[in-house]
């Protein structure tokens, strides 16, 4: 894993200082320092859609292939973790049923949860990755190692990102970084062959 | 802000008279007057879909994006109303978690409310955007100072606007319009930095 | 109104016997002899969704634009009627708020229902539009005046009608063909008039 | 039908033993043997959404035009099974309505349960399909007869199928499976007959 500290810098212009080494890293390199993945909900997790039933209570819609690249990852010891600005029941079932226990809704501020949650695990920034789609996930894509944005998410957010993803937020764009993440750190094959045979 | 008045004519057509000149706006500088959103609900603030449960009961399905977008004029100083023909508990909920608190449901005919409401708020009509689909919002798109339709509205709604968005209802059409208010105000980007830094 | 017999032969062949002229119409001329739409519902008023709830319950979406278009044809004087294989409380609820009295539910063979309704309402089949998109709507488009199938449609369907919407089903095929409908009796501008002054 | 065994090898290699001929067998000729046709649920009868409920419990759509499929095929005499990695009564009440008798929820091992119904119906793999989208479907897609991955199936499942359908899950490609299956067996034009006349 390289030991490179990050500043919170446009995409295009962020560095990897390591000793008097300069570099740019791409997508995959930095993919393979990956130790924890923290994902936005709306509009990544789902398509954005918000629904409401006839009492305006909220009903989420996830995606199966991004199911099974959570738990692939969770398999490879990745950590996964959830940091939604609203707050609802259907994503805590989600969340539960995928065994994901950061779960943090409701947050205010995402880029204090994100710095507590690193304490709490004992990860540098550069450990992790975030997926987004709008300019509340600015503070941390700005501060992450791999700061991804899905295919539909706001054009200033794609401008702050490592990586776009080519599938659209609620259709396979988690599993998408969930691929890159296992075959940067070089696992995605061993994963494949335990299905394929 | 220019002192122009409307007359309804054809958006192609439309003029603005301002002493002895007259010219015709670009969306740009119509939005720069705007002080008052108004949204029609389906088709713009969702996908057109009108579905119901067992019992027949209203579920209703609006966009992330648009949320924020709304949030960020709202912060602004800029008002946001919005006028449905229709009723739903689901869009009372939406309404109320945006706050948006000139809500009007069930409107019979949408330029009667929209003259009063202009006149509770003190504004004129060349100080407000209407985003409409469909024909029972042409009423209103005539009488505007800014006339959006999204990139689903019937040919006819196109026709009359002066604006046309790329995304369709439901989908962050309305943010669109949001960001173009903002940006002709002169504080979208202002609005970013508070999120990119 | 033309004078003519249908004789259920497939599309590109059928034939419009008048006295000693043959000929084959236009869907335009079809759809100018038009007292009765009758419409499919699965597939044409929605996308095809079969939807349940946590109990097996239906749930169901329309379209806002389909509900205007079908106001406007009853204002014009033209029946609406919706026959359906299955059955669900979802639907009854749109066809009550839509005005339309001539709801056929779980209809076993549609043509035999789609016969009974041309005698209640005295008129012939080469007065009735009927829109579908699957095999089972087959027997019915083959014996109606103008028979169309929704661009979502069936291949084999498509190659049964005389007009293939370019709006797929629940996304506004119907409301095409309400204009198509008005258009050719004449009154579609005066419709619009009523609208945009 | 061709006596022939299978070796689960990639679907580019796989060949089918006959004595001292080898050969590669069409999508067709595979369909052509096929008394069997075995589905799995999230992607491939539905669009892989995963929907919850206010109090998190599962909403589940699926598509109007698979639903005739699987009943012609039922009448043509051929058996459909459904087996699912999860559970849900929306799936118990689709199962149910379409006479599915095969249905297998909460699958642990979907090749186990595959086999296990091979020995109930005293079939051989090579006269059973099965439609899938994700890697935990690759166990039963290498040893069936005819091995289906729908549009939106990824990559390595497509790269794993004898046919890949033009429509994407939850969206017709079951009704694809069903109609390739019935018309290879020389029944497809029989069924549309009962409907066109």
């Amino acid at each position: 894993m390289p030991a490179c500290c990050w500043k919170p810098l446009p995409a295009s212009e962020r560095l990897c200082v390591d000793g008097d080494r300069i570099e740019v890293l791409s997508p995959d390199e930095r993919a393979a320092s990956i130790r924890l993945l923290v994902l936005d909900v709306d509009g990544v997790l789902t398509d954005g859609s918000i629904v409401y039933d006839y009492k305006g209570r909220q009903i989420q819609t996830f995606h199966v292939h991004d199911g099974l690249g959570i738990k692939l990852l969770q398999k490879a010891g990745i950590e996964v973790a959830i940091i939604s600005a609203r707050r609802s029941d259907a994503l805590a079932r989600r969340a539960e049923e995928l065994g994901i226990e950061h779960l943090f809704q409701g947050a205010g501020k995402k880029a204090d949860v994100f710095d507590r949650l690193l304490g709490r695990l004992g990860l540098e920034s550069w450990q992790a990755a975030f997926v987004g789609d709008d300019w509340v996930d600015l503070p941390v894509m700005t501060r992450c190692g791999l700061a991804v944005a899905v295919s539909n998410a706001r054009q200033e957010v794609k401008a702050h990102a490592h990586y776009v993803t080519s599938a659209p937020g609620g259709c396979g764009a988690v599993r998408e970084v969930c691929e890159l993440i296992l075959a940067a750190t070089g696992v995605l094959e061993a994963c494949l062959k335990d299905f394929a045979g």
